[in-house]
């Protein structure tokens, strides 16, 4: 298996004690969790051809952009949690303004991160850009948007806001590494669409063990949803040529642990 | 000229209007604003050669940035700025948690924009990750750290902290082209020696005319500094092989409001 937190550790930046951006960034870092994103990255790579330096760098970068998104969802202004994986949040422990500028400087991070490889193809290129695109505007940020917003979800509502609020990081996990290794389009639309329904799953699960949201007045919908995620994201891995044992599990872990 | 409000709505996205983060991330880009940073970008890259996709790219993505920077330091938690260029702040117009989210969305923008480039060159890879390094953690981030923290700010202190959370964007502005065109590094360095000075004057000349921070103690060492930046800027033009006078212009502009 890969070292994830070395690789997380290598491509941190080396800063100054009055840099209190980067020392609150690296405590949200350092906070543990499970490294499923960037695990789900190298292990699609391997899957693919091998784990090389620019692989390890889309693994860093997304988990740099997923905890910034964690410090700024954390934020009195948005879900105003003050525990983040059993520690004080980040704007707990360092105050909001860090706060606020350690998940610029993580988000920021991941983009240095990603052009200062050396000899970048321009697949290595189109990767980055589809990482920027499922963080973005119109991909896991226009989630967190739909999520402030929506009060009153519908069903279709509530999948739209957890496919892009959740799955599309998921999505770049497992397609970056794919269109960096330039494999075929059809391939690539099915490992999109295992992580998209992947991800619409492990969003489903979460809201269901936090009865929390849409999913809490609508328990049985729910379930029901993230059965098809499921059934969705096990027929795309079927089809793909790889090896894709890791996956299969990843999938039967969560949907085991659902009501049926 | 160039037209930078079209450059600048040419690259920006197309959304939804359910997509508030970039309903009021155009608000603030929209909120007028000299448009100083992407106009060097862009009469630096026509002095250096001429402007393209790329180079307009790199024009609205360093606009972005600016932006984002000002949406999130107007934030409550920051600075807490009610009004920015004569209108309601970002989070005065749309609430703080959409706020913290439409600088995301900016941010992401930037580079979104930058990597959507076709045919990108190695040099086009390098212009973004120094981009990336001067708007980064150790970049502009460093300097908002160094802003909220600092209260008793020494003169070496109060320099170091605009050079990053200034000069540094006013570096990217002209160096991102030049690296991009390939110019000799004896070059670049002069260009960057020009944007450092250049921001540390324009710094200064602001805190001045809000009679703000290290500076509000320190008029007279402020004026110094203010100078002796203006006169290593007019030194390195000088040395540069283009056509200058719109930067020397721009120089001169600030320095002579001046008190002397």
């Amino acid at each position: 298996m890969y070292d994830v937190e070395k690789i997380i550790e290598q491509y941190f930046p080396k800063f100054d004690e009055t840099n209190t951006a980067l020392v609150a960034a690296k405590y949200a870092l350092g906070s543990g969790g499970k490294r499923l994103r960037p695990t789900f990255a190298l292990t699609c790579a391997d899957m693919i051809k091998s784990v090389d330096d620019k692989v390890k760098r889309i693994a860093a970068a997304i988990e740099f952009l997923h905890t910034y998104s964690l410090i700024h969802d954390d934020l009195p202004a948005m879900d105003d949690d003050d525990i983040r994986r059993g520690k004080p949040s980040c704007h707990i422990a360092f105050g909001e303004a860090t706060a606020i500028l350690a998940g610029d400087a993580l988000q920021n991070l991941a983009f240095e991160v990603l052009t200062d490889a050396e000899n970048p193809s321009e697949n290595y290129f189109k990767a980055i850009n589809y990482i920027a695109k499922m963080s973005g505007a119109n991909g896991m940020i226009y989630g967190q948007c739909l999520d402030i917003n929506g009060n009153n979800l519908n069903e279709k509502q509530y999948l739209n806001m957890i496919k892009h609020k959740t799955a599309n990081m998921f999505m770049a996990c497992v397609v970056a590494p794919a269109i960096y290794f330039d494999i075929d389009n059809a391939q690539i639309g099915l490992l999109e669409n295992f992580a998209e329904n992947y991800g619409i799953l492990f969003q489903i699960a979460d809201d269901l063990s936090d009865n929390d949201g849409w999913v809490s007045q609508n328990t049985k919908k729910a379930i029901t949803l993230a059965h098809n995620a499921y059934t969705n994201a096990l027929t795309s891995l079927s089809m793909l040529k790889y090896d894709t044992e890791f996956f299969a599990s990843a999938l039967e872990n969560i949907h085991s642990k659902l009501a049926h």
